[in-house]
């Protein structure tokens, strides 16, 4: 009998564990990916505040599924998927699949105002959080070197905008890193005038958390400095900073934390799509023209009673290994249980020793909240190697509270 | 009385010692750098290699000396020196000095052929470090996709230029990442097809040891499948290859690690320089022109007994401590005892658990030699910090085998 073939698009959460889940197939998979490493994207922000390296929260795809056979994993980005003719197209070659799963994650979103990008940066990929690394620490360095006042506040300036998971840590992060390296590391800077600013649209920070959490985090950012401007939408963004309601704030620090698409690769799918670009995909997480492509994670529109799920790492994680299932079994499609997210809570940490997290009905902030959400973050971290990396950079922190990472590596030498 | 000003520039081994020997004194000191953070250059090959990350082997200079109080740090590359009015001139502005320490280093040297570096980039920097790795591990990446041997062949070849300490160290880390990793993580590439070839016009390897570490040297790389040509020059370099003699070397991999001269900032001064452009400096590492002015490290030109001191770490770091000590005491020119460097030997290292070293008359190779090696370098690692996270990060790879880092960092997310 010829073995059938999976493709898998994206070594992503979703990608990686289908691919994982059926390490004793007798499947010929091959696994295509635009970078040659999976990224744990919810630490992310760290690399982007300079307490944690690129190598402790990444780790290639073919080093983690070395020991796996059956797979074979490719660093070719896919162009488009040819559904008649059961292909992949990459600029490699094509790839024929039997099954299908595409796990391509989704990108920024600008509404429409896609030139706002090179003056906020969002946080996706390495190259994002190196980006906003750089601009942070040079900006600290440019105010370290001038006199005028206004000058100085100008760079001292850090608006992020979007009041959800990323943005709230983001905020809480530069706020640590400004308030204390500033005052030890710094000579001419006055940390009184640093200004950390977050704009959310909506009226509270955290919208799918319940109260009191959203409030517990207003609270915590503002008492690490953070202005919280709630209901406020940015109107206009350029090279001198942003607009928001009548007021224009000068500053070249800038962060984008407001919103998703998916990636453009599902726009050649012949499937529908929310407004945002995913793919809408059926129960069993398949699309309605062809029950062997399955789409899952951040490119797709799951909904479980009448809300879709968020884009987060478990919704990911949990409808690979459901997918590999379907997968692995053969399971005609009359005969698939429809998928059932299992909800492990969600959690978001403001800093050092504070967070806050709700599992269901129980929900927490303050010093355990952000205990609990180390121990997750830790044991969630998909090597050994990695979690032991990271343990250690965080002790390193916790003790010495100084960012070890603080490098501007894009400028070039003496020459 | 007023403080008098000393001006550094740069915070390499040179510079950032004389900085930390004068914690105590009454001057007011700059220190100036194009990058915000200390190097420790002897170990940007296991960068190159995929065995440390940036951040384990670089800190912030601004953190280094955090508590020192009688030093202001700035990023600002200085563009020139005006000796007459004692002034050192950048970007930012004009810093006076009754003292100046110019300890800038070196660049790469492509003796007339600077079109050459952009296909074979030499090693000084964390960015090229950088590059070499991307370049390492996209070839690793692209030869898997291929099927033609011809082509496969061509991206696992890899040529190294120059038989020094960096080209033997980086000749043998090749080596190590392309036999072992290959072995587990590949399924296309034949590692038979592998060729890592190390040229050195001269005719024998790492000039400054004596006999019998050169032999051993090209033994152990030869041991490792290492391809030693010596007495051979390179004579073109281009997009597609290098030629050898009468031979043209298809690769896209190339490295260099044949030549330093000194940085462009040493030519403003008013001092006599040697050939490759460095500052022919006085007995007590000043210049004749001003013996207030001194040049230490990789851009002075020091004699000892007819042969010019090496450009290596331990030199500059002498003649950092020397120099303050001069400073601090005001010592006049005619009271001033020349500076004797202490040579407390050098070493390198060729892959695991081999080294030479030569310390005087003390010659020393194999594993012997190369545990001394890892001692060595993590005590001389600057802070404490990075010695932590540096030796976790060699006993995880010395347990392993497998280098943690590889990761291509410069490409973009799926879009």
């Amino acid at each position: 009998m010829k073995r059938k073939k999976l493709v898998i698009i994206g070594g992503g959460f979703g990608g990686l564990n289908a691919c994982k889940a059926l390490k004793n197939s007798e499947l010929e998979i091959t696994l295509l990916d635009r970078s040659n490493y999976h990224l744990f994207q919810p630490l992310l922000y760290q690399v982007a505040t300079a307490v944690l390296s690129p190598g402790d929260i990444a780790a290639p795809i073919r080093g983690i599924l070395s020991k796996q056979k059956n797979v074979r994993v490719l660093m070719s980005p896919a162009t488009s998927v040819d559904q008649k003719n059961r292909k992949v197209l990459t600029a490699d070659g094509d790839f024929e699949y039997d099954y299908l799963i595409i796990a391509v994650g989704s990108r920024h979103s600008y509404f429409g105002n896609d030139g706002w990008e090179q003056y906020a940066p969002g946080l996706k990929t390495i190259s994002d959080a190196l980006s906003i690394r750089e601009r942070i620490l040079s900006s600290f360095e440019k105010a370290e070197k001038l006199n005028d006042p206004k000058e100085i506040e100008k760079f001292m300036t850090f608006v992020i905008v979007g009041g959800g998971p990323t943005g709230v840590e983001m905020a809480g992060a530069i706020a640590e890193i400004s308030k204390k390296t500033l005052l030890k590391d710094f000579r001419n800077i006055n940390p009184a005038l640093t200004k950390i600013i977050l704009v959310e649209g909506s009226p509270k920070l955290l919208n799918m958390y319940d109260e009191p959490l959203n409030k517990k985090a207003k609270e915590s950012l503002e008492s690490l400095g953070v202005t919280v401007r709630l209901g406020e939408s940015v109107t206009k963004i350029n090279s001198l900073g942003l607009q928001i309601g009548g007021e224009f704030i000068e500053t070249p620090n800038l962060i984008w934390a407001a919103g998703n698409k998916a990636s453009t690769l599902i726009e050649s799918l012949d499937v529908q799509k929310d407004r945002i670009g995913r793919a809408i995909v059926e129960r069993d997480c398949s699309i309605k023209s062809d029950s062997n492509v399955f789409v899952i994670g951040d490119s797709a529109m799951f909904s479980e009673n009448g809300k879709p799920l968020a884009g987060i790492a478990p919704v990911a994680v949990q409808q690979g290994k459901y997918v590999a299932g379907i997968i692995e079994n053969d399971t005609p499609k009359d005969k698939r249980k429809s998928f059932v997210y299992f909800d492990k809570g969600s959690m978001a940490t403001i800093g050092r020793a504070r967070a806050v997290m709700q599992m269901r009905n129980i929900k927490l902030s303050g010093s355990l909240a952000w205990f609990l959400w180390g121990i997750v973050h830790i044991m969630f971290l998909i090597s050994f190697r990695n979690k032991y990396k990271v343990m250690s950079e965080w002790i390193w922190y916790y003790l010495t509270q100084r960012q070890g990472i603080r490098l501007i590596t894009h400028k070039t030498d003496w020459s």
